[in-house]
């Protein structure tokens, strides 16, 4: 008889054993090779595909990332809220360049490891939550690949609006996403057939994450093209004033508050 | 909707992955890190609990291997028969020192995999299915864990009457696999105790290899200590002649036909 993952905060318990392994933790001797072996986070979508790659990027500096990535540095400006900040890279590059920024993210391990790496604001919740806070921010920022969290049209309405309430005059939103069009791999066009089918975006993938004997829920996770995403957020009092694409598939979006 | 993961050869499919990667094939940018990712092996186990690797050590010359396992090719002698030997690293060593070696491995990827590597004796089924060939031998090797394909009490002695129908008189089994009792991880201690409570050797891992869309079926795969080892093999007709435990918990076992 097997058994599933247990409910839990796996995406934290990732970024608990990068930090771990980071610091010089020891390994123990496993078959394979001899030389130390990466944390590893696993993704696994709904329709039973599932990829794992080493997660000791989300501590990354800016030095080692794309260079869309680098250049949208240079838009988060004033006061900025750093949506699931994960470990903290952005919400640590911009510290360093003297910025204030607050880290945000629902998973009490990725607060817990932000901490511990030096981001000085940390709010554990969502981004519906936070609304209620009452703080007000110049920029938003939605990296490795948070566009996603814009979910499908209905979803995305609703956490824009939060993104308004909670947003200065003037206010930017800065994402990375990732254009699922440019795949020719066959599991994810079969997979985006799939979703039109059901009347989905073909994008929208259905995902949890899992480490070890955990697993988070499934999420409605949104891959779109820069022209999906212009329809996306129409009427929803943002506007996509930019989008970065040199280093497609990934995407940059800057979106801006209407009128 | 959930689905689960279609029955198929994983594990050939992750090596032939780390061969195409070995060879250069182009990746696909993603977010996370700019330098190339590894091809990750993923092993779920039938409580819940999961784990991936970069996969590319099953390439690994003897340069990179562990020193116990550098000394056991030299008790590698004779006709060799290489049982589940995947990409066929140890095939490949031994052809290099001029051996008479044969692959055998039940995965189609796998064999395909060391076929292009240059193995050149190669055998496409289980070691059950491969007593029919009539073929002798004076080494079966098991490498890379695959002590645990012995597996409970009478899958083993089964397994090891195989290997006595295709031995030589003298005939020898190098055999490397895990020690599962130096662990203090408490979810592996309690997947033991759950082992033993339903009657199973505490070390006796039910899981599957699990690679994009695909999943070989559960398989029981024994992970014992030395002590452990010698009371399975009781009775089977091979004894336990030594067991190198320098880089334990890993250990390298070499029995022998008796009488």
């Amino acid at each position: 008889m097997t058994e599933d993952a247990k409910p839990g905060d796996a995406f934290g318990e990732v970024l608990r054993a990068v930090l771990a392994r980071h610091r010089g933790l020891e390994q123990t001797r496993s078959i394979g090779p001899r030389t130390p072996r990466p944390v590893v986070e696993i993704v696994e979508r709904d329709d039973g595909f599932i990829r794992g790659g080493p997660a000791d990027w989300y501590l990354a500096g800016p030095d080692e990332w794309w260079p869309s990535e680098q250049k949208a540095l240079e838009r988060m400006v004033g006061r900025v809220l750093d949506i699931g900040a994960g470990a903290g890279r952005v919400a640590l590059a911009l510290q360093d360049r003297g910025l204030d920024v607050t880290a945000l993210d629902p998973s009490a391990g990725a607060i817990e490891v932000a901490r511990e790496l030096g981001v000085r604001n940390l709010v554990r919740a969502t981004t519906e939550e936070h609304v209620a806070s009452g703080e007000r921010y110049d920029t938003f920022v939605l990296f490795g690949n948070n566009l996603g969290l814009l979910g499908p049209r209905d979803h995305a309405h609703r956490f824009l609006a939060d993104l308004a309430a909670l947003a200065r005059p003037g206010a930017r939103i800065v994402a990375q996403g990732t254009d699922p069009h440019h795949t020719t791999d066959p599991l994810h066009l079969a997979y985006h057939e799939r979703n039109v089918a059901r009347g989905r975006p073909p994008g929208l993938y259905r995902q949890r994450v899992r480490f070890r004997d955990l697993a988070t829920g499934y999420l409605d996770y949104l891959l779109c093209s820069a022209e999906e995403l212009v329809d996306l957020v129409a009427g929803s009092g943002w506007a996509v004033v930019d989008v970065d694409e040199q280093d497609a598939p990934l995407l940059i979006a800057t979106l801006a508050l209407e009128g």
